[in-house]
């Protein structure tokens, strides 16, 4: 591998055969429609197949690229990353079962397809594959690697389901402080970033020490993508055109500019405790929350996560073609805003 | 321990503090109510706690019965124990959404009391809290072991899946066969209790084939169990009174005697196909089923069934008091349709 863009182009195809091969097995009677709710969900079949229905890998490939950057070898990894972009995608159908969206990247959700039921139960499997999924470690490393593979992503999701409880517990709280916000997304975002650069680290047989410091980068650079995707929620293209619930000003959700807005307490604020925000309100809330400073605020903050995961993956003293590409990474996760 | 009753006794009581003993540490701000809904789907707070409330434990004390019909320590096997229970209480409230039960055991479900998003994230929680009691099988367990009963419960929770897409895909089909049916309850039901045996004995240290004959057991011990349940859905106490949708046949869920009614083709059939069953209708069917000679047919089918868990029971070859109170247990079981 000579460039990082050659590296991660065939960390890409490893890893979507290795997903597939993680679900092959299950296409059989009486069990394909089963089996296709899964496949559609992951973005292989059904309409609108393809590479912008598959979403952007980052976890697993955050986590191929942590075991090649401690100088082990990618392709022994590869169960670990499909586990945890099993992990990702089972909680997005619950996710969206909770939330009640019928839409994802643009497709139904499994849930408005096949029902809440198939939906509940999908999700379930989803779950149960990511865990079998590390089961496959076993071919490349020894019994106790595994079993440390496997409490890392089972205590990452119990961290996920606590940071589940707490944001379906806000969505009911007039106001929370953005402290309480703080620590719901340690468990809903950053956990799981978090345990892709540990688990890859473990992989490529790093020191303990070393592994903290990798778990620590991918715990901000997770921190950081949370609190961008909320700016994006609210400045980003698609939210500011208004026509949909696009906009997190009208799904109503508590994000880091919302709490910051609210903090601040201008007009933006005042609205906001009036009630539901309409589509066509959105385009000169999101310009008046900009006009208070919020947005630079959480520009602000996510630049800061960016710095410290940047020295944070420094300390890790990641090497080779591999830790080009996860510095690349950070870096690029910031132009998103700008 | 010089009684199977003093046996069963002391196990329930040193399983229910294991389970209480991993949900402990979960009883942290700003979680508690997360918390308060486990410990009450458990049954051990809220309105109704207790042993009413709990269950029968059934499937946990069977595999700590197996494990010491084998010739182990049954105290060691106590975390395997609590993850099955677990894994069968994660999908009881994931069934409860998907069946739209409000009511289990005379008390609300989860998602009845706290919504449907809180529901299926506790059940998550729960599956989650699951797998990790396998891991604390270390402190007794060789890693080869553990990681065997951890892909075991894996395997066994992709088949409860599989089992529950099939039930879900029923209610919609107007008829389905015998054989259908009996491939869905494979997975729903009998695949746990198989496991409870097969873990059991692999933790009582049984060789290979003594395991395969514990599996074999439980295998047997569950489609009884179920075809049990499904005649007392019909012809038990609270089904006849007509009251409410304890019935099955009210509910419309195509269970062995209603497939065995349509199959026979007589009265019962004629009424099923013209509709939904009303309550007050309960009474005069389930009797008119019965002169067809479809209650008669289902307690036969349930009776072979145990015979042939007793006979692979057998051979396997239990010792002790545990053996004993395994016999009973599987005898005890066709006696509630008596």
């Amino acid at each position: 591998m000579d460039s990082p863009e050659k590296l991660l182009q065939t960390m890409k195809e490893a890893l979507e055969q290795e997903l597939q091969e993680q679900l092959k097995d299950l296409n059989i009677s009486p069990y394909q429609l089963y089996h296709e709710m899964l496949a559609y969900h992951m973005g292989w079949v059904g309409e609108g197949a393809g590479p912008s229905a598959t979403g952007k890998r980052i976890r697993p490939i955050l986590l191929l690229l942590c075991t090649a950057a401690s100088g082990g070898d990618w392709q022994q990894a590869l169960p670990a990353a499909a586990a945890v972009e099993f992990v990702h995608n089972f909680s997005l159908i619950h996710d969206d079962i909770e939330d009640k969206s019928e839409y994802r990247r643009g497709r139904l959700t499994v849930w408005a397809k096949w029902g809440l039921s198939q939906g509940v139960n999908a999700g379930d499997a989803l779950f149960t594959i990511s865990h079998l999924a590390i089961h496959r470690l076993s071919k490349s490393y020894p019994p106790e690697i595994v079993l440390h593979a496997s409490r890392l992503l089972l205590e990452t999701c119990l961290r996920l389901t606590q940071g589940q409880y707490l944001d379906i517990s806000f969505e009911t709280q007039p106001e929370i402080s953005l402290d309480d916000y703080l620590v719901m997304i340690e468990g809903k975002t950053a956990a799981l970033f978090a345990t892709c650069t540990h688990l890859g680290s473990l992989l490529g047989r790093c020191d303990p020490t070393c592994q903290n410091q990798f778990q620590q980068f991918g715990r901000s650079l997770g921190l950081a993508f949370q609190i961008i995707d909320d700016l994006l929620g609210i400045w980003g293209d698609e939210s500011l055109i208004g026509k949909s619930t696009a906009s997190d000003l009208v799904s109503g959700k508590k994000t880091y500019p919302v709490l910051l807005g609210l903090r601040s307490g201008g007009s933006f604020a005042k609205r906001w405790r009036q009630g539901n925000i309409q589509p066509e309100e959105v385009y000169d809330l999101a310009k008046s929350l900009e006009a208070e400073g919020i947005r630079a605020a959480t520009q602000a903050e996510a630049l800061r996560l960016t710095q410290q995961a940047l020295a944070e993956l420094s300390a890790a003293q990641p090497h080779g073609i591999a830790a080009e590409a996860l510095y690349r990474l950070t870096n690029q996760m910031s132009r998103r805003i700008h």
